[in-house]
């Protein structure tokens, strides 16, 4: 099974998430819709899709479940659009940024509408294990933000900061997504867990293998410029693990260019050649890896079915995608 | 009895408020607790005070209405943290505004870990009816935030627009408290509405008065430059009276003035002058005048007491404070 079979199957699932999106845009103010639907478009709904897979293994993907799948999207879209204006963006998604084309001022006020209109319109769902879950991701994600924040620009990150924040900025959402279908299907406690677990894990490997593919995609593939997160002050696992294995005149040249305003492509090839021959790419996928395997692993609580294939399927898929 | 009064009487529930907001404050991130100690520092707290008045009268200021208290004040400086990105602000409550000490990522990011935050700590309380409002509240906050943002520079806003943003940016919030008050002293829906129709009355002529100070008070009471909505592009109701009662030539050379990318002193004394001809800011007072009797009439339904006596001097401190 493929991540096209995937999406394929839950294509009418997927429909409905889209009808509720749309229904959630409607405002008085009609740039809400605009810059909703400009960003909005452009998303491949991996949250919701495993949300309502999720739902589907756990025997009830009705209203409720599409409506949290819409949610989901909607809160992981307005992070998107604070980030735009924290990283200054250019390029979203292979389109210009939001803040680009709007203006800063729209982009932190419609992120602000997507977030408390998700939650708000979670509440009236009235079940309160899932408004715990989403309120919690929402909170950790913000909290993973900052975080990151603090510690761009440091090459003195260690691996472990940086798991604490990819954990807390991505795989918060994508487990609370995975523990909503769970929630809704009254599973039981040990299978609630399952799930969340495997959004944790599968979480935890899409942002290694994003980090990853920012030092070694094709742009054109990518959407965005490469070695992004490096002029962003965003220290993540491969150039960590390059710093840690590097000789010291090696470290002190890569911190040197850290800590630069803007570095150039020489700057750039250095880093990517080096990280070539120490292989930290690889280093970063590994860890992806095992994480993906762990996920699996975390399903055997669940009896096979065509639901659960599925969900190994998206798990296969954050580790193949673009590598 | 005068607000000096009521702050006093209230000064146990709104101790128990502050020890709530450090308690919220404390996170991962030592930044979240600096940028909003800073930023809580500033604030009157008249928001929390209304909520503990109103769950006093109602019967229930318990622990509930302590940390839902603390979580509408989280809420009200979220809103200002982005408020100021927005506005691009260099002062706010006579303190340099946070994005001009933290750059505008870590005050997008803290804020929405406040919004987050409140939300979540909300959900805790199991209570439906104040997580409709509170969240609803915060849904409309931002709504009314962008319809603002719309209107940005247009000198053909109506009045009645300009009162539906105030509704939603500033009301909507302050109703809010006033409810869960009544909410959680489970009080018949007659009182909950009067509590918070009290309380949207209020919040209404609250932005009144302030977008009024904006033209009338003195620089070094109101800690911020005079004539800051107008070189913001934002058009409150004292400049919309002006347009509506000017001569053509005259509301011509005004809409001149809005559309300039900076006034200077100049045009913001032209302004001045004819306002005080045509009374624009004693046009908008009369209105908030207005709904702060609206508002005191909605208490009707309860008898007299303290509490309630507090709540009318709260309404007459709205009115009264630096005109």
């Amino acid at each position: 099974m493929t991540i096209t079979d995937v999406f394929e199957s839950y294509k009418s699932d997927l429909l409905r998430v889209e009808t509720q999106i749309q229904e959630g845009l409607k405002s008085r103010a009609v740039l809400i819709g605009q810059v909703g639907n400009y960003l909005l478009g452009g998303g491949k709904r991996i949250r919701p899709l495993l949300l309502m897979i999720s739902a589907n293994l756990c025997g009830n993907p009705g209203p409720q479940a599409v409506n949290m799948a819409a949610m989901v999207e909607f809160i992981h879209t307005a992070s998107l659009l604070h980030d735009d204006v924290v990283d200054d963006a250019k390029m979203r998604r292979g389109k210009d940024a939001a803040n680009n084309i709007w203006g800063n001022q729209a982009t932190v006020l419609i992120g602000d509408f997507l977030y408390s209109k998700a939650l708000h319109d979670s509440v009236k769902l009235e079940n309160q294990a899932v408004l715990e879950s989403i309120s919690f991701a929402t909170q950790t994600m913000s909290e993973g933000e900052v975080l990151q924040l603090l510690k761009t620009g440091d090459p003195d990150i260690t691996e472990e900061e940086y798991m604490e924040i990819i954990e807390a900025k991505t795989a918060a959402l994508i487990s609370s997504a995975c523990r909503i279908g769970a929630v809704l299907g009254a599973m039981p406690r040990e299978k609630q867990e399952a799930l969340a677990g495997y959004g944790m894990d599968i979480g935890r490997a899409f942002q290694l293998v994003d980090d990853t593919l920012d030092y070694t995609a094709r742009e054109d593939k990518l959407g965005k410029a490469l070695g992004k997160d490096l002029g962003e002050g965003k220290l993540t696992l491969p150039l960590i693990h390059l710093i840690g294995n590097s000789a010291p005149e090696e470290a002190a040249k890569i911190r040197n260019i850290i800590q630069e305003q803007s570095q150039d492509r020489e700057d750039l090839e250095y880093i990517l050649s080096l990280m070539r021959e120490r292989r930290s790419a690889e280093y970063a996928v590994g860890r992806a890896e095992s994480f993906i395997e762990r996920a699996k692993g975390r399903l055997s609580v669940f009896p096979a079915s065509p639901h659960k294939d599925a969900l190994y399927a998206v798990a296969d898929y954050v580790i193949e995608r673009e590598m």
